[in-house]
């Protein structure tokens, strides 16, 4: 009984992540039953059996990409410059993710909910939140929309993998490719500490998150106290 | 003789209109060639008589699209905040090339070039170029990267429009919404300033494009002069 069990968790697994892959690579629409039980090497009964229809199976597989976001966003730094770095290093972890987002973009959906909504919209409230309390805690300065800030983190983030032929004309590399990546974190930092209402504070201050804002503005004083 | 090329420019016209939507909706490799001809209200016959392929009558839609930033690109005022609110209000002035582009992304290339894409080189070059000489004059701050700056600006317009489902979420409003352009247009303005040197400078300077630094601070001065 436990062997089986594994063994169906496992098959389970395998017919997951064929599908990850089906749907970067053509869209809910565009994906094929077939093609991803041929990726998996399941056959489609087996398939059917685990998941039920591919519209579930696309569910549950955004759905454990939101999870995984959800623990992204419990982690992300109050100071700016390094949210933004953070917000950089998990979006180009994860390429299926913004792929599988940008079929649905273009798709037509007609009066279909999205996939996964709820979840999506607790998501993103979750992220205005963390925005908005580093906002009163005077990370994020006061006159700025949050909503806006976060969709524009995010925009700088996910905008070269999305449309990565702009980024090989302008730069001549992959937005894959650990270059652009260097380079891109190499602006972000400077953007980060041009938003920032004390840039030198950012410098080193992964010390100091979750702490009060006393205790960061001391840290912030030793920073700027090493500086030249 | 002038009334037959009358006709065949106009017919050429309702079939490059019918095709730009009909690319934006299903991309190249999705886009038919019947569909097309339908929107158009033309026979197909007719339509590879005016443009011989259905990559030919992409490229020509591209091209045309190329050449209107080419212009665009020509009136790209110097100062952060107005370059960034330009490129904004002319990016979501036509949703159909952002979407080809992303159809583009998606869409398995091979070993295929991109089409017209020397246009599209010559086009970023011309961007790079606008931002290196607005960073020379001292515009743009001399420690960024202006590629990297473009990129991001370009980010910042195009991401809402590419990823309607998201803002959707986060906001409640499409991205063609003139309540989501007002807000949106506000924090760019924002970021705009924050962005730039001398961030007060950045307020009523469409007056000062092309003219001389010392011009410049003089207009500048005029216009913190007026503020509260």
């Amino acid at each position: 009984m436990a062997q089986q069990r594994r063994d169906l968790e496992r098959t389970r697994e395998k017919i997951l992540a064929a599908a990850a892959s089906e749907f970067a690579a053509k869209g809910l629409a565009g994906a094929r039953v077939d093609a991803i039980a041929r990726r998996a090497r399941v056959n489609k009964q087996m398939l059917y059996y685990c998941f039920g229809s591919k519209r579930e199976l696309y569910r549950i597989v955004l759905s454990s990409k939101l999870t995984a976001r959800t623990h992204f966003l419990d982690a992300l730094p109050n100071n700016i410059e390094e949210a933004l770095l953070h917000i950089f290093d998990h979006s180009t972890a994860d390429i299926d993710f913004v792929r599988m987002l940008q079929w649905e973009a273009l798709e037509p959906t007609g009066d279909a909910r999205l996939v996964a909504q709820d979840e999506r919209r607790a998501l993103f409230l979750k992220g205005i939140e963390k925005f908005s309390q580093a906002q009163r805690q005077g990370f994020i300065p006061a006159d700025v929309d949050p909503r806006h800030l976060l969709i524009s983190f995010i925009a700088c983030s996910v905008f070269p993998l999305a449309f990565r032929q702009m980024i090989h004309l302008l730069t001549g590399l992959e937005p894959t490719d650990p270059k652009f990546r260097r380079q891109r974190r190499q602006f972000l930092g400077w953007l980060g500490r041009r938003l920032a209402d004390k840039p030198h504070a950012a410098i080193n201050s992964h010390r100091v998150n979750g702490t009060s804002r006393a205790s960061r503005s001391k840290a912030a004083n030793t920073t700027l106290s090493k500086s030249p």
